[in-house]
C-alpha cells in the first residue's frame, strides 16, 4: 500500500474536480469563463487608475464557444503572462489584505485548463505594456502534472491598443438567455460598476452596450494588516515566529490595524495576568513559549481594540447603486443602506442593502400634483432578463462580492441564509417559513472584504459565517422598515380610494336622503353633500401627512 | 506590480480558506475532524481486509477540543507517517479509480492544520504495522508555506495492539447534540456500514456501543480503467499522448473498461468517416492529430458501448440497508431500491434509495391476525436524535456518498435537489412548491461513485451533474411508488374502518325499521341484520384483496 502513496498536483486535482472551479456544465462553463476574464481585467485597471473599458465577444458553434475578451488595463509584462495564464494558485492578490476582486490566482487559469481539456486548444494572450513599442502574443496550456505553463507559440506584434490585454478562449459551451446569461452577468456588473463601460457582442453578432454613469474611479482600497480580533492562537504563533519585530510591543504595532502603542501595551498588561510566566514590551517574539502565546491570545480578545479600518474597504456606496438600480431596472420604491464596516477572522468587511419594490404602477394609486388621488396607468413591465420577481414569485436576490455579481449556488450563500432568516411577514411581507418572501422585489446585497470567504473556488456564494451573516441582517431590516413605511402608505392609499369611491358614489344618495329627513332646499342639500365631502377630504389628507 | 505576483503554496490556500475543508465553525470543526479520521480507518481497513473496530473518543474543555480516533486497521509503515498527516494533497486514492472514503488526500491533514492554527499543537500519531515488534509514535505538524510536514517528536515504542493506528487532535472546537453532532454521524455511519463496531466515548464520559449485524466485509470494490463515454477530447488528447501502448486499437482496449478488440474497431471505423485523415487500428497514439483525436471522440459517443462494470462499485445492499434501518430507526413502512450502475464523465457510479414511513402505529388502524380490522396502539415515539421527520415537518434526508454521511450543506447537494424536484403529490404526499415534502418520513440516498464529485474539499454535498441527479430520481420514483401503494392501503383501511363503524353503528336500527316495515319476528329480524353484515363484510374483504 506505502509504494502507491503519491503527491497530487493541484491542476490535477482540480482538472478531476473542475466544477469546484464553476465549470461543470458547458452553460455555466461559458459563464464562468466571461466571468474569469472581465474579473482580472477590471481589478487590473482599477490597481493602474484607469477608467475601465471591455469588449466581451462569444460565439458558439454546435457546441464549441469563443470567447474573447479585451480591456484597455495596463498590460502584463511579458515575463509573466505564462504564468498567470497557465498556472493554478498564482497571483498578487493572495499575500496581501486588500479588497480585489480575484484573490486565489486560479480563475482565468482554470478556464484555460477547462478549454484545454473540453477542445484541446490553449488560451491566446495578446498584452501590450504602455511604452512598449509592440505586443507580446502568447498561446498557453498547462502542463497539469506539475501545475506548469507551457508556452506552444511566442512572438512580438504590432497592435492599435496602446495598452491592455486581450484573452481568447475556446471550449465546449453552451450558450442560454435567462438568469444564469451572460448578459444578466453583465447588466449586474454594470450595476456594481458604474465607472464600467461594456461593449458585448453576442452569438448571433447583435452588440449590447452598457455606458458608464460615473467618470469617477472608485477610490483604491488601501492595503491593510489584519485585525487582531479573530486571529487564531495558531496564526498569532506563527507570526511571532516570522515578525522581523524584536519586541513584543513592535510586532504588535506593526503586525497589526488597529493597534496603537497604548493599546499594544494593554494587551501585554491583561496578558501577564493570564500566564505565570512573565511577559513585557521588551520580550523577544520568537523567544514566547506556547503558553505565553495563548495568554497574549486571550488578552487580544479582552482588550477594547478600535474597530476596523475602513479604507481598506470600498463600497460601491448608496448614491452610486441608487443611480446603477434606476438605470438598470425599474420599480416603484428602491431604499438601500451601507452598513459600517465590521471583521470576521480578522477580516474586515462591509455590507450594502438594497431593495427595489414593485412593478412601476403597481400599487396601482397614486397622489397626483394636485393632491387628489388618482388611478394610476400600470406601465409595461419591461422585456428580457427582468430582474424584480412577479408577485407570485419569490424575490429575486442580487448576491455581489467585492462588485462581482454572484450567479450560481444561490441555496448555500450567506446572503439567501441572512434574507429567508428575516422575518418580513413582520414588514407586511408574505413569506413561507423558512423560504424567501414572495413579493414583486429585489434584494440587492453586496459584501466587499479584503478576503470574501467563498464555499468554493469558483467563488459563487459566500460561506455564512456569524458576524457577516448578522451585518447582512441588519441591513436588511433597515432596508425593510422602510419598506414597511413604503407598503402602509401605498395601503393607506388604497384604502382611501377604495373609501373615496365608495363614498362618492353614494353621497348624492345620502343627500337626497337628508334632503327628504330634514326637509331641505335643493341649495342645501347641495351645499350640504358640499361640506361633507370636504370634511371627508380633510380628514383624508390629515391622515395622509400622519406618517 | 509583476514582482508582486507569487506562488501560493496550497497550505496557505487552505489554510486561508479552512471553511472549505470543512472547519469554519468549532462545532462543526470537531464534527468533521472525527469524520476524517473515521474515514479513513474504515478505508485502511476494508482495503487489508480487516473488520474494522473503531473506537472514538471526544474531550471538550471550555472551547478547546481533543479527539482520538483508533482503530485495529493494518497501521502505516513509519516512512509514510508524516507526509500522510503532514501534507495536503497526498495519498493512494487520488490516482485511481476505485470507490473508497477518502479521495483527495487533504482530510486528516487539514484536521491536523486547523488544530495547529487554533492551538498551535501538531498531530499525535501511534501506528503500528502488523508484524513489527514495536510501534511508532511521531508529532507531526505542517509547514504551511512549503506544504511540508514537520515531525517534532518521534520514537518507537510498545503498544499492546498487533496493529492498528491511533490519532490525537487538539483543536479549537465545540461539542453539541442535535442533528450536526458525532452521535448522528456516528449512527448513520453504522446504518451504512453494518460491519462496522464502534465504541464512542462522549465529553461526559459516557460510552455508547454501535455493534456489527453481519462479520462479512463488502466486496472489495475493483479498480478500474475509465468508461469511454464522458471523456472529454482533452483528456482522450493527453491520454493519448502518456500511453504506452504502440497502436490505436491497443490504446483503446488497454487505456479504457469495457472496451474490446470488435467495440475499438468500431470506434476507429466510424471515426475515419469523420476526418479526411486516415485513422487505422495499427495508428501510433502519439502521432494523432487534433482532428483526428476531434474524430476518435465523436465517434466514442456514436459507438455503443457496454455499460460500466459494476464490480468497481460496492453498494450497501437492500438487505442490509434495511437491516441497518430497521436496527437504528423505528417507522411503520420501509422500502428500498439499488439502482443499476450508470456514469458521468467516465465514472461509474450507482445509486440505492430508501424509504422509512411514519411513526410506528402511525396510521392508527391496522388488520389483525383473524383478518378484523382494530384500532392500532401507538407506540412511544424513539427519544434522542430522531432521523424520521414530525409529520408536519418536512422528510429527513438521509445522504450518504461511498458509504459516508454528509451532515452539511444539504441544501447544495444533488440528492435534495433531486427530491424537491420529484412530484410528491402524485405519490400522495404534502408538498409546498419547489421544497421538501412534509410527512413523517426519511429519505435515505446513497451514491457509491469511483470518483464522487463533491461541491467543495470538505466533501458535505454532491454536486448535480445531470446523470446524478437522473438516476437519484428514478430510485426515488420507484420507492415512492410503493410508498403510495402503502399509503392508499392505509387510507382504504381508515375508510373501511370509519365505514364499517358508521354500518354497525346504525345496524340494529336498519333491522328494526325493516321488521316495521317487512312485519319480521324478532328471529327474522336479527337473522336478516346478521346476513346483512356478512355481505358487507364480504364485499370489504373483496374491496381489500383487490391491490
Amino acid at each position: 500500500m506505502a509504494s502507491r502513496q503519491r503527491e497530487i498536483s493541484v491542476s490535477e486535482f482540480f482538472l478531476k474536480n473542475r466544477h469546484l472551479l464553476g465549470f461543470d456544465t458547458p452553460a455555466k462553463a461559458l459563464v464562468t469563463a466571461v466571468k474569469e476574464a472581465v474579473d482580472n481585467a477590471l481589478d487590473a485597471c482599477e490597481e493602474a487608475g484607469i477608467l475601465p473599458e471591455i469588449s466581451v465577444e462569444v460565439s458558439d458553434r454546435s457546441g464549441k464557444s469563443r470567447v474573447i475578451v479585451e480591456d484597455n488595463g495596463p498590460g502584463i509584462v511579458e515575463g509573466q503572462i505564462a504564468r498567470i495564464f497557465g498556472k493554478l494558485l498564482y497571483g498578487s492578490k493572495f499575500h496581501k489584505l486588500s479588497q480585489s476582486r480575484g484573490q486565489q490566482g486560479m480563475g482565468i487559469s482554470a478556464a484555460g485548463m477547462y478549454g484545454q481539456l473540453t477542445v484541446g486548444k490553449p488560451l491566446h494572450i495578446i498584452s501590450r505594456v504602455n511604452g512598449e513599442k509592440l505586443a507580446s502574443e502568447m498561446h498557453v496550456s498547462i502542463d497539469t502534472a506539475r501545475n506548469q505553463p507551457d508556452i506552444h507559440r511566442k512572438k512580438q506584434l504590432k497592435w492599435d491598443r496602446p495598452h491592455g490585454t486581450r484573452v481568447e478562449m475556446e471550449m465546449e459551451g453552451h450558450y442560454q438567455k435567462g438568469p444564469h446569461s451572460v448578459e444578466v452577468y453583465l447588466k449586474q456588473t454594470a450595476i456594481a460598476n458604474p465607472h464600467l463601460s461594456i461593449t458585448y457582442k453576442d452569438p448571433q453578432g447583435q452588440e449590447l452596450h452598457f455606458v458608464r454613469s460615473t467618470k469617477k474611479l472608485p477610490p483604491r482600497p488601501a492595503e491593510i494588516k489584519p485585525h487582531p480580533y479573530g486571529i487564531e492562537l495558531g496564526r498569532l504563533i506563527q507570526m511571532l515566529n516570522n515578525t522581523k519585530s524584536r519586541t513584543l510591543l513592535g510586532f504588535l504595532v506593526d503586525e497589526f490595524s488597529c493597534v496603537g502603542r497604548k493599546t499594544a501595551l494593554k494587551i501585554i498588561e491583561i496578558a501577564g495576568t493570564h500566564s505565570d510566566r512573565k511577559l513585557s514590551d521588551r520580550s523577544h517574539p520568537r523567544h514566547i513559549a506556547h503558553v505565553q502565546a495563548a495568554a497574549l491570545h486571550k488578552a487580544i480578545q479582552k482588550t477594547r481594540i478600535m474597530a476596523p479600518r475602513t479604507d481598506c474597504i470600498v463600497p460601491i456606496g448608496e448614491k452610486q447603486l441608487l443611480d446603477g438600480l434606476h438605470k438598470e431596472l425599474e420599480a416603484d420604491f428602491f431604499t438601500v443602506t451601507t452598513r459600517p464596516a465590521a471583521a470576521y477572522r480578522g477580516n474586515p468587511f462591509q455590507v450594502e442593502v438594497a431593495i427595489a419594490y414593485g412593478r412601476p404602477g403597481g400599487a396601482g394609486v397614486e397622489v397626483d400634483a394636485t393632491g387628489h388621488l388618482r388611478k394610476k396607468q400600470a406601465e409595461e413591465p419591461p422585456a428580457a432578463e427582468n430582474l424584480i420577481a412577479q408577485k407570485d414569485e419569490p424575490v429575486r436576490l442580487l448576491r455581489f462580492a467585492n462588485r462581482v455579481p454572484l450567479l450560481y449556488q444561490q441555496a448555500s450563500c450567506a446572503i439567501t441564509k441572512a434574507v429567508t432568516q428575516t422575518n418580513w411577514r413582520g414588514y407586511g411581507l408574505h413569506q413561507p417559513k423558512g423560504s424567501l418572501p414572495v413579493a414583486p422585489m429585489a434584494i440587492l446585497v453586496h459584501v466587499a472584504s479584503v478576503w470574501v470567504p467563498y464555499t468554493s473556488e469558483s467563488k459563487e456564494a459566500i460561506e455564512p459565517y456569524p458576524e457577516i451573516l448578522k451585518e447582512i441582517k441588519l441591513g436588511l431590516q433597515e432596508c425593510a422598515r422602510r419598506l414597511a413605511h413604503h407598503l402602509r402608505h401605498q395601503t393607506q392609499l388604497h384604502q382611501e380610494y377604495d373609501r373615496r369611491t365608495y363614498i362618492e358614489k353614494y353621497l348624492p344618495h345620502i343627500g337626497a336622503a337628508l334632503q327628504d329627513i330634514l326637509a331641505l332646499s335643493n341649495a342645501e342639500r347641495d351645499s350640504t353633500v358640499r361640506k361633507l365631502d370636504d370634511v371627508l377630504h380633510i380628514s383624508r389628507t390629515t391622515q395622509r401627512a400622519e406618517p
